[in-house]
This record gives C-alpha cells, sequence and structure tokens, in this order.
C-alpha cells in the first residue's frame, strides 16, 4: 500500500489491486472512480478461480476528479480497501521514476537501455550506473550520466552493497535494472528493493539457471534458445517472470553463435520488462506476474 | 442487438457492449450485474480515443442472478442501453452453437477442425458439412456428418447458392466456416450472415490477397509467409481480419514447400479463429476486430 | 552403417555421413557422384570445429547413375568411406518407411498424423497403431489401421512390451513415433530401436521433464511455453531434440489454458519431427541433432 | 565478378557463385580448393530446379593455401568459372568493409548499429553518416563518426545526392545502410550501388509500401505487423528482401502503440541485415535473395 504523490498537477491515476473475490468489486471500484468525476481510460481484472483472489488494474483520467491528488490513496483507503480487504498501490502517469543500473562489462544491454532514454520513449530519469569494473565508464559519459564503480573485494562483498546501497540512497532511487550485472546480490541487498530490482536471465528460465547458460544450451542441443527478465528474490533465478522471448537456432550454431543471438533477446527482453514496469502494468503476487498489457 | 436464449439453466451470460464513451459506463454495467446478484467472471473494456467509442466484455455467473435469463437482455436495454446508446449483444454459455463447413478438395483444415470436435475441444455442433466437390464426403462419412455437394454450375452461381442457404436454414446453422472454399459468396449469401462467416486465406493479408498466394509470395521472395482469418464481407479478403500468423521460409523453399508450410499455418490460424468466435471473444466494429483475448 | 535398398527404379539416393575432418572430402565425395554420372540436387556440409567432425547430407539423381543401385552402398564404402573413416547412412528416395503409432488416450496428434497420411502429404506407411488403452480404437477404424492394446499390468511392463515388440516385427516396422504414448519405455526396447523412435514431449525440455509439465509451467509463471520432439534414448526426457516450439501464454492463462495451448504445439512439432525423420534430414552425433533443412 | 584483395595476411577466402546446373559442378569448385590445399569450413549449394540454376557459397581456410590471395580469383576465372559460365564474388575475411549510414531524425536504429560497432560484434569501419537534417548529429559525435548534412533543397534533389556520392567516394565507402532515411534516392544515386544500399521498411512488405505503413496498418486491423530489409532498386520498397520480422498487435494497440512496437522490430531486421551483408551470406539472382546462414 504505497503511494507515490507528486505535486505537480497530474494527468491519470493507476490502481493495482488484488483481494479475496467477492460480488460487486467491480462495481464499488468504478462507482469510486465515476461519482468523484473521474474517467476511466482503462480497466482490466482477473480472477484466480483456484485461489478466488480478485486482481484489477484501472487507469482513470484525473482532469475533473474531485478528490485531490494527494488524497486519493487515503480515501480509496477508507471507504472502499478496507472494506474489501484490498491491498493496492496507486501511481501517478505524472511522476517520473528514477532507476539505476548496474552493469559489468557487456555494454548491449545499457546502449540498448539508454538509447531509449535519449530518444525519450520512455517516461524516466536515469541519473546512475554502478559497476563492479570501469569498462563501461566511457558508455556513462556519452551519455552524461554519473558512474561509479564499487569493486567487489573478495570475500567482502558486504562492502560494496554497502556503497550500492548508499548511491541508491543519495541518488534517490525508485529501482534498479541489472543489465548482465555478474554479480548476486545479497539477501539484504534484495530486501531493500523488494519487486524493484530487474534482472535479465540469459536462458529461457526454469531451463539452464545460473552461469554458462549458452553453453549448456549448446550441450544438451535444444533448437530454441531463450532469455527471461525477472524481479529478483533472494533465491538466484528464481523470482517472479516478467518477460521471456526466444529465438530459433541450428546446428550450425556454435556457442559462440549462441552468444551473439542472445545477446539480442537480452536487450530486447529486458527493455520490454523495463517499460512494463515503468508503464504500472506489472502486479505481483507470490511469485508471479499479472501483466496488464 | 440479439438476443440468444435458451431454455436450459445457463451457467455464464456474456456481453459485448459498444457505444459512445462517456463516464461512468463501467460502474453502471457493473452495477447492474452486482444489483441483480451476477459474480463478475471476466471484464475487459477498451476506449478508442480516437473515435472516443467505449468497448467491453463481460461475463458473470448465472448461479445466484435474479433475473431470470430470458429477461436479462430486455431488462439489460431498458435500465442501461437506451440511457446510454449502447449497441449490445448477449450470449448464454450453455448455448451450443451450430456451424456448417464448406470445403472444396482439400482435407487439411477440415481434419483439423473435426478432431477438435471429436475430441470435444469445442462448444459446438457441426451437423452439416458444403462442398462444390464430392472428394471429400468420405472425410464427412469417417465423422458421421452430412455432407452435401451444391456443384458449380457455370453461369450460374445462384443456384448453388439459393440450395446452400436453403441447407443452412433447415439445418439450424448459427456461423460458416469456409475451410478452403474456392468458390466466392456473393454479396447476396454474405449479406444472410453478416460476421457469421469465417474464411481463410492463404497469405498475411493485405499482402498477396486474390488467387496463388503462394506464387506470388514465391515471386517476390518474401522471407515469411502469413494465413490470415477473417469475416467475409462483399469485398474479396477485406473483411475484419480475426487472427494471423506467420512461418519462415527461405530460398531453399519452393512453392510446394511454401504450400506445405502454409497448410500447417492455415489450419491453426482458421481453428484459432472459430475458437475465438465460439468463446464469444469478438466484438466486430468497422472492418476491425477487438479479441478479448 | 545401414543401407535400405529396394527393388523399384530408384529415384534419388541420401548420404548422411560424418568422420573426422580433413581437407578433400567434399572434393572426394562429390567426385564419387560426378564420375558415377549422378547429378547432385542438395548438399550440406557441416564442420564442428571443436571436435573437427565433418558432416555432410547430399542427394543425388539417379536417373543415369551408372552404379546399379544394389551396389551403391558397396563401392562408396571401399572407394571412398574406408579410407577417411566415414560412418554414412544411404538412403532411397523411393522406399517407402513403415511407421506404428503409439497413443494412450489424447487423440490430437494421432489425428494431425492421420490427416497428414490421409491427404499423402507424406511419403510413408502406418499399418500399425499401438495403445495400452482402448480408447483411440475407433480413430484407427475411422482410418482403416490395425490397432493393438498392449495392456500395462502391474509390475509386468516386459509383458506389454514383449507384445509390443513382436507386433513391430510382424509388421515389418521401421520406426515408432510415440504420440502422447504415457508409458515409459525399458531401456532394452528402447535399444532395438535407436534414433528410430520419436517421441513428442509436452514442455520446452529440458525445462519441465517428467509428468505434468503443464502444471510446472504454471507454478513457475513463465510467460512462453513450449514442447519438444527428440529420439528416445534410456534417460527420459534427454535424447537428442529433433523439434521445439513455443507459444506466449499470460497470468489470464490457466492450467486448462496451457494445456489447449500446448496440445496444438504438441502436434505441430510431432508432425514436423516426423516429417524430418521421413526426408531423411536428420543425422544424430551424439546427444544432438544435426537438421539439414 | 568483383574481387576485393587485401595485402594483409588473410584467413578465409568466400566465394559465392551462381551459373546454369550441371553435373560435375560441387566436384569441380570443390577439387579446385582441395588441389590447392585449402581446407573448407562451410559449403552451401542450391539448386532452382524451376528455371536450373545452380548457387554456392564456400568458404575455406587459406592459412596452407598455395595459390597466392591476389591470383585466386585469375586462377578462378581460368581454370573454372570460364569453363561453366558461372559468375562469381570472391571475398577475404580480412578485409573490413567500411560502411556509411544515412539517417534522417528517428535515433533508434543508428544507436543501435552504433552500439555493435563499438562493441565490436561487427567486422565493419563506419567513418560516415549522412542526413538530410541536423538533428542525430550528437549521436554522431558521441561515437566519433564524422557527420555530413545534406539538406534536401527544394527542387534540387540532385544537388543533395551529389554531394553524397562525392561524401561516398572520398571515404572509400563499400556499402550504404538506411537507418530511417526518408528520403527516395534516384536512379542515378542506386546505380552506383547496386547490391549495396540496404534500407529498413517499416512494414511486411508487400503489405504496405509507401508512407505511413503503421497508420495503414491500424486502418486495416491487421494483427501482426512487421518491418523488412532489402537492398535498395530503383523501383520503391520492391528490392530484393534480405530479412523481415513480424510482432503481434491488437486491438489495444494505438498507431503511436504500433509504431512503438515497429521500432524494435526495425533496429532488429536491419542489423540482422547489415550483418548477413558483412558475412558475405548474402547472394542476389533476379530480385531475389538467397541467404546461406
Amino acid at each position: 500500500m504505497s503511494n507515490q504523490v507528486t505535486n505537480t498537477s497530474s494527468r491519470s491515476a493507476i490502481l493495482l489491486i488484488h483481494c479475496p473475490d467477492r460480488q460487486g468489486l467491480v462495481a464499488a471500484i468504478t462507482e469510486f472512480i465515476y461519482k468523484n468525476e473521474g474517467n476511466i481510460i482503462f480497466l482490466e481484472q482477473h480472477v484466480d478461480s483456484d485461489q478466488e483472489i480478485f486482481f484489477m488494474r484501472v487507469e482513470w483520467d484525473l482532469g475533473k476528479f474531485s478528490v485531490p491528488t494527494e488524497k486519493i490513496g487515503e480515501y480509496f483507503q477508507t471507504l472502499i480497501a478496507e472494506k474489501y480487504n484490498m491491498k493496492w498501490t496507486l501511481y501517478f502517469s505524472d511522476y517520473t521514476p528514477r532507476m539505476a543500473i548496474f552493469v559489468s562489462k557487456l555494454s548491449h544491454c545499457l546502449y540498448d537501455i539508454l538509447s531509449r532514454i535519449q530518444a525519450e520513449e520512455w517516461n524516466v530519469e536515469v541519473p546512475l550506473i554502478v559497476s563492479n569494473h570501469a569498462e563501461l565508464e566511457e558508455v556513462a559519459e556519452k551519455f552524461g550520466i554519473d558512474f561509479h564503480v564499487t569493486p567487489n573485494v573478495k570475500d567482502d562483498k558486504q562492502k560494496a552493497e554497502k556503497e550500492q546501497l548508499a548511491l541508491l540512497n543519495n541518488y534517490n532511487i525508485d529501482f534498479v535494472v541489472l543489465a548482465r550485472y555478474m554479480q548476486i546480490l545479497s539477501d539484504n541487498f534484495v530486501s531493500h528493493y523488494p519487486n524493484k530490482i530487474i534482472n535479465i536471465h540469459h536462458s529461457f528460465l526454469p531451463a539452464f539457471p545460473g552461469a554458462r547458460p549458452y553453453h549448456s544450451a549448446y550441450e544438451r542441443g535444444v533448437k530454441i534458445i531463450g532469455a527471461t527478465s525477472h524481479y529478483v528474490t533472494p533465491e538466484l533465478d528464481a523470482g517472479p517472470i516478467i518477460e521471456q522471448s526466444v529465438v530459433g537456432v541450428s546446428h550450425k550454431d556454435s556457442v559462440e553463435d549462441l552468444i551473439r543471438k542472445g545477446r539480442d533477446l537480452e536487450k530486447a527482453v529486458l527493455s520490454k520488462a523495463i517499460w512494463y514496469h515503468l508503464e504500472r502494468k506489472i502486479l505481483v503476487y507470490g511469485n508471479r506476474t499479472l501483466i496488464f498489457d
């Protein structure tokens, strides 16, 4: 039940909701919006009939909305959510999230992200790039973004992570993207950004978790390889999956060819996951995501 | 504004609605359902912001619904639809639609459909197969379905179509599937089944309309071929598209290879379109479909 | 080094070859064909540069070929293969392989195969269907194919397999297709048909091997599901992969929806694998396949 | 029959050949390579049986090749090509082609290309970017590449093209990539670079040629959109297709969504086409390409 409020005049509000299923939920929520002069732009609901859970994403125009922006969360909680035992998150389209990128030595995902930022494809600010290596500093410089190296001291991952957490705090970062960052984050680190760290894994999970998935895929002789973007949880490569994509391979493809083809998948899949996150289209429930696309 | 009512006790009702967009539409519709003890299973709405049209598909459980099944349409029209100038169609999940299949000489789509019927994948009855040739009669016999040949007499398409319309009427057919039926239907015929005749065209429309699309695709040297399923309208291969799919081809593929690969596309695409139609997931507006998938 | 010879006048010969890589292999093989008046229709070679193994598939027209069909294998062995330590298999396009289908209760793959047989899409004969259940007997009857039930007696898989092996022998079967056959074959059974038993597994292997993969895929929350066709080896779901395909899924899909979408994948993937096998496009090396497509 | 020779010690040679089909072609070509101590790395041939044309791509290691690099073309022509009336092109893997990029205002394809250059994914040099606008100069600067504006003076396209041709000449450019360059090149310009100008068209050609294809796709209500990379010929959007790819769309996608989804296709498809070109995998025959992938 977070509530990101901005001072600027907003355009639309987005509510992501889940609660035990029962009759009248859609009517209650849409009535709340309608009564207060909101116009629904997008509404999608889903019922998990096994678990009897109700999910909804609703976006409405705030132009004539009669509840002040900073009061919407409070009113919704009091008037609707409490009654139905709803868990909800409220976002405003005019808030620009702040994203940090973690990288190691590979540049393809980083370039793909930064070129989208430059072209203003996304509503996001990227004030910070963090790496355990210095190699990609020049890329950060090209795009005028602060670059910090937090080197991995052997047997002291804690030190690097402490620095990283301080940086994220200082730069007022909302969420983190691991753009082929080749370090495993500690449980402690992950616990600071629940469902706010997006990773790209270079295989079609759950096949080939861990290191060197392209080598494993080659060994197994698969005919399709994949990439998977997911939120990071304490268990490695096991967090809620946001997006996956695949490409065909053949006996003619060496491991190097798989890596080459995989690069293109990785950047496409990671960028799509970031876009879903920015558009507030993702609702995480248990270890699964609902993507209201 | 059609209204298919059955006498048997129904399980769920499906409403497909469109009207000029304005505030409060979702609230009004869901309130109607909620007030009468309906539980919403599925709701998706969409606003075309250019044309300011509101679209919605809502499905609700009728178990405890307090409006008698045969009165739902009337009440909805009086209490809600009139006020908002809604166009709507109401379906009931326990009604089993009756489908006729038109074929010529190619069997792949026909087999794919009939094997699904046999395996009870779909809620549909197929009492009738019509053809301009006798070749596929043995397939119809295998599955115990009546087969009628309406031969094309030169310069007298009218005669065959008159017979076909009589058959459709006698067999109480709700909708027609053209499973690689190689005749062009007249405007008159089409006008009897608006958005109720599903065709499969063996190209990625609007590329390669008309006859021999695989030959044209080969000539053009495309790297991908496709198939398109659409509702039939008077203009050839120009009706609302329901489903499309593609497959890669290469210089190694001859025209015969394109035809072979295309067959697999055609049957998959046609069957998927039929499934959408049977599940009442398609709303046609203008020359476009909304698929509430 | 098998050698299927037929008495009828053949049209083309297909050689699948592998051996240690060295200079002059293509020249030696093509010289053999050319010197004897063969015209190459298709040639593809591949070198695994890590293992230094040479692979080739070559198909040539036998119209004017000066070596008698029944002597080609012997001559090729003596004149070429021995010198280069080649392993090879020779096929003739006018031989019609004999295929048996093993099924349990699900009909979708079986229908897809039989409708292709009926439409003469493939060069194959299917004289025999075997099942551990009686349910699909009526499908076999529709298509006029012998159907044998080899029921699974508890704690006596050997008995059923003994019957099955006798049937395969009596019907002179070249290869076996497991069309959603829900029994695990013993090592002994598999050893009789090395790289001649094609299975369809209902997941994107190596993800979700074993039973109930769609349930596992649902639990994991993947965004894509797949199907995998492979040759059967003693280790379960671990044999050389022939073909894979995938389809996107979303949070809206229940386990039943995954099963429904998966069915369409399964039949497409299995039929494609059978086609590759029939076209002699598959060379198995170690636990991987080369598909000369 | 071009012949790019470099002075540096080469690693491999690539021959692309086509000629009237006849017996013994593969044997003759591979014998030439073998006799001169070349080791074949990759060989693929294809026969167009309708037109009776033979095509081949062969790549061999030059480590021990006994013909001096600068004589290979001459010897091949004299000893083999003349006899069989072959058209051929010879490339060497250690030659680094020089590529110019033409852009207008959209940056996504440009960034995708330049990030690959920076990461050394490709064997290519990009010394020159040309535009009819100044907007993307800062991108060129980021990557340290010369940027020239050749503004379009109304009614004087000739002037801009004359400048462009001079630039291409001065920079010693081998081939040109149109990375969403929004001007139509004259026949004269195209004639200077036959099969050496690669364009990306933002539709699934031949559907929606010309301007505003995403608007047309939206109007038609297609369920899949595509992008097409092709060599430029005098006829607009009608040159030999190199690569195509597609992505699914739905009624929820506005024209802006199609444009957004299309951007990702465009950059992927264009970069793949460039890669095929650089790897010498493309043989153009008539208005079709053979991609020896």
